[in-house]
This record gives structure tokens, C-alpha cells and sequence, in this order.
């Protein structure tokens, strides 16, 4: 498959990808978009070509408000038959060349704004490698998984309030902390701000209704695509907090998400399976057992750019594939209980972290709770986050010839 | 105050009232109502008759749509004005005593909604009694408090998809349990659900930016109102999730919420101290130290039913004063780190308990684990709730000569 308009080969956005995303330009006004190379199309102005009439949609005019929430609420395989009629058109045997051209845009003249309605935001667990590293420096004398871990996807409630796009400053939070040594807490910035490597999924379709489950077989189909997630963390602030009800102001002051919606559909090519279990692990419940592959086969890079710095370094890369439990199992067990799911619903992974040093997704794991420090190229070093750092996630599939990446997901750390 | 509608002297919804709601009416239409005596007045006919005109409303039709988003959104000053003007129509001088005696309906004729869009939920555990209850359950050979409990309010995001109205039965939820002696988990329906009897605050108002605080002595005027919470817990299913992370799918199958929304205005008149600090406690830090009176006198009572009995049993009552963690700490809290607020964002304030065992407000903490049953007039025993099971609650503040409640919050248990 091929476009008439030219994409470099490490381009994230080739006609392979098509993702979606709302954008403002610059003349103010917000609309539902796709992107492909350096370009950034807009689905209304599509939709006003009639390139979506033929389809027969639930709704006409998907795209018709600044926001993916209709988008999302449609059924998979009207999702699907969008995606293919957009690939359509930018193919090189198109019909529409002309009027394409003259709706294009330059990627970097419009900003990323939030998708979607994010109604309920949820937060999983499910690297083994993270759980086991953060079990291991915080119960050193036990064993690094607590006794769920391997037989359901642990998670918690998240605040959809603070969900902001890429882009957007992270102003340090203030909150109550404990200093070493100290009696009680103070009020104070946040000392031991981290980021935490995540990626999320945006639920579609239909909601389940209210005391339904949705098949772990199944889920893929309500998972419109996926997005980086940057979960940020003030870990003095969660120490603090944390127990009985868990993670809650140490989370809630703002979580940042890539512009761009990847579907599943182009994904899909990316699976592989999830790691394999050891001999000694339980035997999942049958509601968690997928019958076919649930992985994917995602590169992931963070980069760190401090103020003194000229160009950001690498400071972790690892791959997506590496996570135990699958969004469809976090799906399943999130509604076994019967909670429902409404369109435009956000499932993100929790920290994703791989085996080796290098593949670790925050901070608190790769500088081990602070005692190894990360040199940077300004001859600084970096426990946590410091103000002026500028941190960038990105993440991509390797096909053949081509990338599907989800760009850039990168903010500053402002006092 | 008198209204020309008559009212019982223990009516909950006397001209002092005037809570705001959605309720669906016969002919399946939805609007925004109050309630006075056993009538319901819709707020979109008022409006048509032009007794808000004269108010400058920032939003001059704030209950055109079946829904109170609006009206939550508008300012302090101006839903007071509102509830005012609700109330003059209602007065024995009102000049629309023949408009208004044709657009009442009685009370039994329609069906309460949801009163607006809950963007975000949070779960505090904000009484003393509770926490001490639970904590002596659960660690009996530690300190009923865990150390962080006196200094901040404990809360976790709870699951906005899954808060009903009254009336909407609940099923029982499946999930994972572990039971008494077993290796692993099985999937099974739960053994031991319970409610926690709970007050709610919806937030109200021009919501703070992402990274600002609300101030604990300025934070009333961005509540709206409360309302009865009843957070349906799945014991079992709590037990084995929720280290580390917190209560997930213990609680997300089901919160039930009473249909009327009591303003704080009307509240104000039953504003009492908080509980009296003990002399070991922590001093607080600034942010959330009150200048005023911040508890409410709200006598609480809960109410069950099995499928065998005719009349409903008390089998529980106390009062909102123990709470020690006021609303308008709770929201200094949850905006401590700046985390921002929307119109409609509700909060829970965690079970009410009391000092006695008649006044503990859930069957965990009345039954103690389930080691003391309560007995029923029908014969049967309760340790938690069993299917046919009917649990009401209710809660009133009593004035002189009236009484302003909050009506009921019922729901079955079914299969």
C-alpha cells in the first residue's frame, strides 16, 4: 500500500497507520483529524467530500463536532470501514489527489488537543518486571509479587480531570510529604517527581451494560487503539498516601497522552504473544484466558533533555511486548464484576518495563529509589525529575519498509 | 416560611428545602425538578414562566435539557438566587399559585435519574470510628490508625460509569474470591456483600485550573449540595484485590445515590463543630484548617428488608457529625497537588460510623467481620446481605417544626 504523498521510511504516520486525533489550527477552530507523514488532514473537511456516504454509518456524520467521541461510539466494524475508506483516498490510485491537497496541513502548524470525552480513566499494573522491581525495593524481605498479582490484573481507579495532551507543562506538585527522619509530614513541593512509561487504550463501541462482562476473546473489538500514556508520579507524596486506599494525589495532578489514537486494526499485524509463564505460575481463571495472541510488538524510547542540554538522551528503551497481563484481560477482569464501559473510556498498562537495566520505565527503577543515579550529558545526574527537564516518549511497530509509530508524547517540568 | 402547598410537619421536603434533581416523568420525558411535600415541580415549566428572568443568569435557560449540568456549572450566588426564587414561588404570597398547582405531579409519579454528569468520583474514609473499626478488625495487633490518617483525609477514585440512582436493583457481583483455606481464587458470585451508608457532595460551580488549590475556607461555596451514597462493597472481592493499589472491583459493580440534591443554603441552618480533637492528635497543617464550623447535624438511619418480612427493621442509626474529615477538607486535599475539578465531580465521604454499635454504618463493622449476626424479625440472621434483600436509607436534619431530608435511597439485592 502506498500514498500519493511521499513518507519517509522512518516516518511514523505512513498510510499503513492512520490514526486519529482531534487537532486545533491556527485559525482556533478544532477538528477531527488523521495524519499522515508530515501532513495532518482533517475528517470533517473529509466527510464533507462524502468519501464516508457509501459506508452506511450508524451515525452520518461522524466527525461533524471537535471531538472522536461519536468516532468512538461506533461499532467496529464501521471503525474499521472508515479507517480503510481514508487509506483509500491518500493511496496512489485515488480519485480525491486534488481535493487532498488542498486540505492538508503541516503537522506542526496545529497543536494536539484531548480526543476524546474521557469518562472513566483506569490504571493497571501488569509488568511483571515493574511490580517485581518495586516489590523488590519496597519489601526487600519478601517476595517481590504479592500473592494477586499472578492471577488478576491489579489496578486502581484513575482521575480523568488531569488527562491532558502532549505538550502541556508539568507544574511540580505541592503536597503533603515526610522527610527522611522527620515526625510527620509537610506541606511542599513534591521532591521525588518521576515519570512513568505507560501505554493506554481507548474503549469503542457500545458500552457493556451495567452487570455484563465483556469476553477476554472479545475485548479487542471495544478497544478502538492505543496511545502513550505518561503516568507522572510524585513518589514522596505516594509514600505518604498510599496505604490503605492507594496511589491518589501522587497521580491525580496530571497524566499526559500522545496525540494520536493508533487503531488495532493497524496494529494488528504487530502481535505476538505475551511472555511466556514460568512452571511454577497458577493457572489463570477462564474469564482471563485468551485463546489467541495479546501482545504487541512495541518499540518504546523515553528521552530526557534537562535546561543545560542541547539535545535530549536516551535515558530507557524497551519494548511494549514485554508486559504480562493484556489490555483484553484488563478489560475482562475490569468488568467481571459488571462495571460498565462507556465510549471513550481510558485503560492504560502501568509502568511498562522490560529485563535488563536499560528497559526499566521510570525513574524510581532505573536510578533503584534514587541510590543510582543517571549521568547526563551536562555532566548532571538524575535521581528524579528536576525543573527545566523536558521529557519525550515515543514508541513504534518495525514493519517491512515501514514504521507505525505513535509520535511524540513530551512535556516540561516547570516549578 | 410557609408554602400555599401543604406539607407534613416530618415531611423532608418542606419550602425550607428545595433540592434540585432530573426526574423522568410518566409520558417518558426527563427534566430538571424540585420537590416540595409529596409534589414535583419541574424547573424547566418555571422557568418558561419567566421567574428566573429577572436573575441575569450567566446562562439564562440553565434547565433546558433533562439534566442539572448547567445549573452545577452557574456560581454560587446565582444557584442561591435560583433556590430563592423557587422559593418565593412557592410562598404562601407567591403570585403563581394557579401556574404552579398545574404543572405539580405527584412525587409517586415519576422516577429519579441521575441529577447531572458525574465527570469524576472520589471515595474518602473520613470517619474516626470507622477506620478505627476497620483498622481493629484488620490489624489487631497494630495500631487501629495507620499513620498518615490524622494528618490527611484518605481517599481513592472510585468509577463514575457505575453511580444509579435510586431504585436500580443490585446483582449481585461475581469475581474473584479466595475462600476460608483455599489455595488460589475461584470465580465466584460474592458471599459477602455489604453497603456503607455515605454522604456525597457534588461540586459546583467554575471548576479550578489544572495545577490550583482550593482553599479549605472558601471551598463550600463550590459545593452544591449533598446527597445519600450507598458504596455496595464486595467484601470478599475486596479482600484478595486490593493490596497494593486499593478497594477496584469490590466497589465499581454498583454506588447508589439518593434522588435529591440538598443545596448547602439549606444545610447551612444545621452547620455544627467537628469532633473534638484529642490531645495526642497532630496539629493540622494550614491547608487544612478550618476557620469555621464545617460538620453537619444529619441524622442517618439505614433500614433492611428480606423477601420474607412485610415492614422494613432499623437496623442501623447515627449521625453526619461524627464525620472527622469535613467536605471542604476533602476538596483542599484532593486539589492540594492541583488537581482540577468539574461541575458535577462528586465526593464521598466513606462510611458514617458513630461511637455505638447501633450508630456503625456498614455489616462489616455491625456484624464484626460477621462474627456477631444481626437477628431479624422474620427469623434469619444477617452477616451480610443475602438476595431479596431490600436496604434503604434515609437521612433528615430536624428543624424547628421541620424537617429537611434527603427522601430515600433504596435498592434489592437480586441474583
Amino acid at each position: 500500500m502506498k500514498s500519493f504523498l511521499p513518507t519517509e521510511e522512518d516516518s511514523h504516520f505512513p498510510i499503513q497507520n492512520i490514526p486519529f486525533g482531534v487537532c486545533q489550527r491556527a485559525d482556533g477552530h478544532a477538528h477531527c483529524s488523521t495524519r499522515i507523514g508530515d501532513f495532518v488532514l482533517d475528517l470533517f473537511e473529509l466527510e464533507q467530500l462524502g468519501i464516508f456516504d457509501s459506508l452506511g454509518l450508524e451515525v452520518p456524520q461522524p466527525f461533524d463536532k471537535p471531538s472522536l467521541d461519536v468516532f468512538m461510539g461506533l461499532p467496529h466494524q464501521e471503525r474499521k470501514q472508515i479507517r480503510e475508506a481514508i487509506q483509500a483516498v491518500l493511496s496512489e490510485d485515488s480519485v480525491h489527489k486534488a481535493a487532498v491537497k488542498k486540505i492538508i496541513v503541516p503537522a506542526d502548524s496545529v497543536q494536539p488537543l484531548l480526543p476524546a470525552t474521557i469518562g472513566d480513566y483506569t490504571d493497571f499494573y501488569a509488568s511483571r518486571w515493574h511490580a517485581s522491581n518495586v516489590g523488590k525495593m519496597f519489601r526487600p524481605d519478601g517476595e517481590p509479587l504479592l500473592p494477586n498479582w499472578l492471577h488478576l490484573p491489579v489496578g486502581y481507579h484513575g482521575r480523568s480531570s488531569s488527562i491532558v495532551p502532549t505538550g502541556i507543562p508539568v507544574r511540580r506538585p505541592r503536597g503533603q510529604i515526610v522527610l527522611p527522619d522527620a515526625d510527620g509530614p509537610i506541606d511542599s513541593a513534591s521532591r521525588l517527581l518521576d515519570y512513568e512509561f505507560e501505554m493506554g487504550a481507548f474503549f469503542g463501541g457500545t458500552g457493556n451494560e451495567l452487570g455484563s462482562r465483556i469476553d477476554v476473546n472479545c475485548a479487542a473489538e471495544h478497544l478502538v487503539g492505543l496511545v502513550i500514556v505518561n503516568d507522572w508520579s510524585a513518589r514522596d507524596i505516594q509514600k505518604w498516601e498510599y496505604q490503605p486506599l492507594g496511589p491518589f494525589n501522587a497521580k491525580n495532578f496530571q497524566t499526559s497522552i500522545s496525540p494520536w489514537i493508533v487503531t488495532l486494526d493497524a496494529l494488528q499485524e504487530f502481535r505476538v504473544e505475551q511472555p511466556n509463564r514460568e512452571p511454577s505460575d497458577p493457572e489463570l481463571l477462564d474469564y482471563l484466558k485468551p485463546n489467541s495472541s495479546q501482545g504487541f510488538n512495541i518499540q518504546i524510547e523515553t528521552w530526557l533533555k534537562s535546561a543545560a542540554m542541547n539535545e535530549a538522551v536516551k535515558i530507557s528503551s524497551g519494548n511494549f511486548r514485554e508486559m504480562w497481563w493484556s489490555f483484553e484481560q484488563m478489560l475482562a477482569h475490569h468488568t467481571s464484576t459488571g462495571c460498565p464501559f462507556r465510549p471513550g473510556d481510558l485503560l492504560a498498562s502501568g509502568t511498562v518495563s522490560g529485563p535488563t537495566k536499560e528497559s526499566r520505565g521510570c525513574l524510581l527503577e532505573l536510578t533503584w529509589r534514587g541510590t543510582e543515579p543517571i549521568e547526563l550529558p551536562d555532566g548532571s545526574t538524575r535521581r528524579f525529575l528536576e525543573d527545566g527537564d523536558t521529557l519525550t516518549m515515543t514508541a513504534f511497530c518495525q514493519g517491512a519498509g515501514y514504521r507505525i509509530g505513535f509520535g511524540e508524547l513530551s512535556a516540561q517540568i516547570v516549578a
